[in-house]
């Protein structure tokens, strides 16, 4: 998984029925240092995320072993909700602070 | 899934046989701007897509869990057609307004 | 899939056993304009390409799904022999012409 | 498989289910002379490993092989703890020695 | 698959039960002129490859359909030992000559 973050949201009125019913959300890759990066994917949720929020994010064939997401054609899926990380003992994301991704 | 926009079509008459019957589009990836990238796939359709459109398209064994796909030599399927997407809550991109991809 | 270039041939007979009686090909990624790129891979060939031919070509586990590599421990497989393909209405390629590949 | 350095931990309250129970480490992945890259991944530990050691992590479906991510949602698993390394002849890793990481 | 060089060898005591007796080596890319690139893989090893060698390799679900490889966590595998290759109707490769890799 990477960390990422929950950008935007994206509607698709016409897909395949197996699509029907999972929420699609843009989510871009940060780097170490909670800093967003150019690559996105346009993931399945699994946990209730919403626009902003700091998330995991599984891709490939993984990211169908969920319960929502099985046997389903997705590519990438929301794993969890970070609540902090920390690199070589020193904090670079804290959830709900004024210290917010990007602003380190 | 990434966001691509059909560009083009492919013919091929010598191919494996499971590939006939499945459509066979060029699509380019965009980035969330709505901007073409270099990147670009041969991916089957499922949800009869056409030249112009922009679309969402799985990679991998993903792309093979649709109907049409089911245990076919295909590595890319497109799985929609976007309607709109917003990042940050700005519309990137509206179908079939003047602000087309790339334009904004 | 994406498009390649057969550019080359390979041996090798000190190999996996399940690779016995597999022909395998060097193949060069294409971009859309037909240019050839510096990302190759040694292929599995499922439907009789040779040096020269653009094909179509899968890969990951999609490079197992036909008659001639199910199970086989190949993750690049030629697909189909392209005879033309077209972006925004202009032909890029077409097999056996004078505008061959690169020299648009 | 690569190799890389544990760089530091990760929490994450709300999840799916299935990842309830899984050590996450945050993990650089490393060049062949021992220096950090920018590539990183979010990796379950099937070794118990710790921050600041060098492992071996596999990505994609290979990550669920072990008796600890069978059929979870994870796509890069720690799979060793590396204890030295040579290329073309001379040591470039050796554990709990004075010559470190990235100080070659 | 993509065609590397054996470079060097790696131990790792404390790994995932079901790599015990799998044997790994360092593998680097090489490009279609044998020249070595930076990306490299620690491969498990199927065909009795050693280091100075100049071998094929498959990635991803592939790499595990061998008969050591069945089930096991790797996601790289060296498949075969490359005797020759040629491009565009040139030798670029040939085992156990003068002209060896990167030499060209």
């Amino acid at each position: 998984m990477v960390i990422g973050k929950v950008v935007g949201t994206l509607v698709a009125d016409q897909k395949d029925p197996k699509l029907i019913g999972l929420k699609l959300l843009l989510v871009r890759q940060l780097d170490l240092e909670a800093k967003e990066t150019s690559t996105y994917v346009v993931a399945a949720d699994s946990v209730g995320a919403g626009v902003g929020e700091v998330v995991l994010y599984a891709t490939g064939s993984s990211a169908r072993q969920t319960f929502f997401t099985e046997n389903k054609p997705v590519d990438a899926t929301i794993m969890a909700i970070v609540d902090t990380w920390e690199v070589a003992g020193q904090v670079r994301y804290l959830k709900d602070t004024p210290l917010a991704v990007g602003e380190w």
